[in-house]
């Protein structure tokens, strides 16, 4: 826990929030500026600004807690995202995945996917650069 | 697996993929066509359409995947997202999370952030039409 971040002062209730689960692990509540009804943030108890910083233990957590909620949500269509750095549209600094039913157009995450073309000697070039430090 | 998921066909190796690595429940490799280099997708072994039909002990497995790769692209700024529905921007029918590096501005996932104005009365009334469903 860190004692000057908004969403550690959340999960010890120094700070109110539409709580909707929690585990030992994990907490999930309501995104206060929700793209649409229903929108929530589950964070893992462990402080870390960022998804590669967290323990594998707490991360083995998130996914089924946000399982729960999109099945309350009954959401046919939803997103979910975790973003990582100010670049990448990260606003709270301690990792969080928002759960974003996606009711029509207008609402929810607008994506924008500018996919470049590549062919397979580039892609080689790279799953090679990365297996090289995985 | 599902033997017309173009996915499962590349978990059993049927189809080629870029392949970064696996474990015994889940699979990583490079998107064809990526947002920025080094985008990765991980996938369960389980085929599922959407995230919440995927068995939490897959689920458990997929993020710290994501981490192992993630720490391997060794970006400053990142997304995870993952895709549920043709109106959510689901493209291919087998649950995946995309890893995506955002080097720039220009590169990498574009995201439109439409938050809506709330209050605490709408968020309560939320929250407690949410825990009766969890």
């Amino acid at each position: 826990m860190a004692s000057s971040c908004l969403f550690c002062k959340i999960v010890k209730g120094a700070i109110p929030s539409a709580k909707l689960l929690e585990t030992e692990l994990s907490f999930a509540f309501l995104d206060i500026g929700p793209l649409s009804k229903g929108h929530a943030l589950v964070i893992p108890k462990f402080h870390a600004e960022k998804l590669h910083e967290v323990p594998d233990e707490y991360l083995a957590d998130l996914l089924p807690v946000a399982k729960k909620i999109a099945t309350a949500l009954g959401s046919e269509n939803y997103n979910i995202l975790q973003n990582n750095g100010r670049l990448a549209h990260q606003e709270v600094p301690h990792v969080h995945f928002h759960v974003i039913p996606k009711p029509n157009e207008r609402e929810g995450l607008g994506i924008g996917w500018p996919a470049k073309s590549t062919d397979k000697d580039e892609l080689k070039a790279v799953q090679e650069s990365i297996i090289n430090k995985l």
